[in-house]
């Protein structure tokens, strides 16, 4: 495995090898799999579940990590192309990229959008910006419009609790928050239930579709597995019969880049904040599913998160056995 | 073990265990002990020796760490319950603890003293919540009214110097800071060299006592091993055949919480620096003790430091040691 | 081996075996050789580079290491001697480096210069005085006016790209930056390019030049090796016949700790940034070296770093590999 950077680019019983790899690794430890073996860890955004996660996983293994993240001191990286370095700057992509990724034997990658355009964004520019320059095995840790990691994390979760593929209804549901928060999870995530074969339906309040390129590739995936895609502002209807709800909040896809009309169009939605009432017609034991950090009281209610309905502390625990799954194979653990 | 809290959750000969095995482990060292193990340490406050000393430790026994500091870009935790998180914080310690736990066989946690009141830090309300979380092994690396690592250290410190346990004489001092600082460390010593069995002397200028509940544990833990507690703000008194003085500032209980009367207080025993005057009728080869950081000429002269009393160095590398002991237990490596 | 701390301290033969031993580690893998062992990293000022080669060479060896620095909150580390602690520092070098020192087998230890005046750098009065501290082996990461690993990654690189020793033409360049730089890179290049027996050229404006203790030291090893040392400030000169040009730009030693005198004269060389004109009468292969950050546009254009004459990455990756040779040789790695 050269890179893991969308699960689109894996075949179903691929993403189901490496969820069945990572509950083995679970129950059958093997911590001699990646000796002397290390991951680049490159954050250009900050990070708490993922940058722990990859580090658990690196040691469970055998093998180690190093971080560079953009709490020290290193002035920003600069990524422009062509550009004359008399800025702040001290340190181009170019050189840090290269360099950082020599010293692993894989490296992961964070890059948050820029949130200026939805179509810039989706090109994913900053994330292959990057990994362009490198030859050494990748890990998308959370770029534009993807995070592989959750959703394969994600799957597995699901797989646990034994919840259905064909014929799963699956609502990603957005949610409350103050901050316009970026499409990557919800990207990710609508694709990943489709791809699994689930009945996916995405309910959102207007103003915050997602972009029709994202539903294309989900319909796709879909198509494929024998799932399905809807979308819907109507909460009941959308919550009928779900097995699962995944609440997320992310920016209107209207007023993309537009943080005050972003921010007036959000606030009219205040009452977005998952609670029992959403789950009067759902399956009798729906699942709350969220991949972290979550604001209680804003996105959903204490009583869901500290109730039976919700799986989102095995979800975070799956983020880094679903890694360590990829890091197996990519670095050539003996199985 | 499932919980390394308090020293006081332990017979005699469990600590001598420990004890013995932290030396064991230095001399025959076991990199094998905990291949694949890793220790999630999660730091509410900033740390040196905590953080270096158990992340050395756990790469001595084969395992690994991470760390979750206040360093890192993670905008707080929030920790009130049932609190709408409409603010700064983007994340509860419900689901933070809980997460970072998970992807540990064990955790560390440090939280500090809020130092509102007395009654609530002796309540351990804050490290206590944490806890209640998570059905993971944890360590307490200092909260607000305890330190066991420390006390630990600092026990087998002692056995290192051949320092008598009953018969042995051992003076807590209060000395002059800047800072109104936690009394996390001499509450901790205070009940360790009890339990060990020495005859305790709390020296201390008026305002500054020990609270009732601290002196009255330590009691308890003198009656049993066969040592003794009192309390004075006569010094001489208090180092007359001493064989180890540990010194250490702290809030004024007095006024607890009251940052100006405090100072105020403490600003009147500025002459509270341990200087060679002070060991005038204690033991020829009386030991001096700190936890360290220390600020000298002000804490304890340069003299001192710098002399053939102190033994903060060793002191201090034992801190490493006596966690590779509890981390050894606590995490089933083979002996 | 006790300490790294400076090419000089070693025989061209050591050298050599260690340029042996890192090109050994790195085409076979000693993932045990350093089990358990532990390397500690005390950072007084930032570093990338530095931290993640370190880190990456320990996991190699199947040990681990842990970092402390300025990006920590540790308020900053006293090192005067003598002084009252009363004002921010809440630690002392006397106790801080000996602690963390003694958590390791061995400590790196990176501390800048104060650049108040050459003959106090010179000196190496900081980084001494953490070393006369400790009897652990240690690592110099870059002191006042050496950079020893950087010169054994260099070694190694120029063995690499079959750069001839004797008779091999070698030109450190003075080259643009905005900001006045230490000495330390240009000082260990300009004596391990001497120590390997090259022929070598500094090439700087007026008002740069090197110190003269630095040109005698570079002259008494090219005495030995066969190499020799000149120093010019004409471009066309130096590059005569080059085999490679190493850019890094330094101080103004003329102004030397004058921060405006220094950016006057420096302002009036802006055009000694890097291009393919300055390779007119090199050889046709010549090579360009830099340790890294670069600023491109403004130290050395694009088409250099992005051309075939460029050697930076593997150079920067050749830090690891040197680094971990000094590593297994200093903590006892069996061969």
């Amino acid at each position: 495995m050269k890179a893991f950077n969308d699960l689109a680019d894996f075949s179903n019983e691929e993403i189901k090898a490496l969820v069945a790899l990572a509950g083995r690794l679970d129950s059958n430890p093997e911590p001699e799999a990646l000796k002397g073996k290390v991951l680049s860890l490159l954050f250009l955004s900050p990070s708490l579940r993922t940058l722990a996660s990859f580090q658990a996983a690196m040691v469970r293994l055998g093998g180690g990590s190093f971080v560079i993240s953009p709490d020290m001191s290193i002035h920003g990286l600069e990524s422009r192309p062509g550009i004359v370095m008399d800025g702040v700057a001290a340190e181009h992509i170019r050189e840090a990229v290269p360099v950082i990724a020599s010293y692993g034997d894989a490296i992961g990658i964070r890059a948050f959008a820029e949130r200026k355009s939805i179509e810039t964004d989706m090109q994913e520019n900053e994330f292959t910006a990057m990994t362009n320059l490198i030859d050494t095995p990748y890990i998308n840790m959370e770029s534009a419009m993807n995070h592989p990691c959750q959703s394969l994390a994600d799957w597995k979760t699901m797989d646990d609790l034994n919840l259905p593929a064909n014929g799963g209804k699956f609502v990603l549901s957005w949610a409350y928050h103050p901050k316009a928060l970026p499409l990557a999870v919800p990207a990710a995530t609508l694709h990943m239930a489709a791809k699994r074969g689930m009945d996916v339906t995405v309910l959102r309040p207007e103003g915050f579709e997602l972009p029709d390129a994202l539903m294309q590739k989900a319909a796709a995936a879909a198509d494929v597995s024998g799932g399905s895609i809807t979308a819907t502002d109507q909460r009941s209807e959308a919550m009928e019969g779900a097995h699962v709800i995944y609440a997320k909040s992310w920016s209107s896809t209207r007023h993309y880049g537009d943080r005050l009309n972003d921010q007036k169009l959000r606030e009219q939605h205040l009452d977005w904040c998952v609670d029992e009432h959403w789950f009067e017609n759902a399956k009798d034991d729906c699942r709350f599913m969220h991949c972290l950090p979550v604001r209680r009281g804003v996105v959903v209610a204490d009583e869901i998160l500290d109730g039976p309905r919700s799986v989102v502390i095995p979800e975070a625990r799956n983020r880094m056995l679903a890694q360590m799954a990829v890091l197996h194979q990519m670095l050539g653990g003996q199985s």
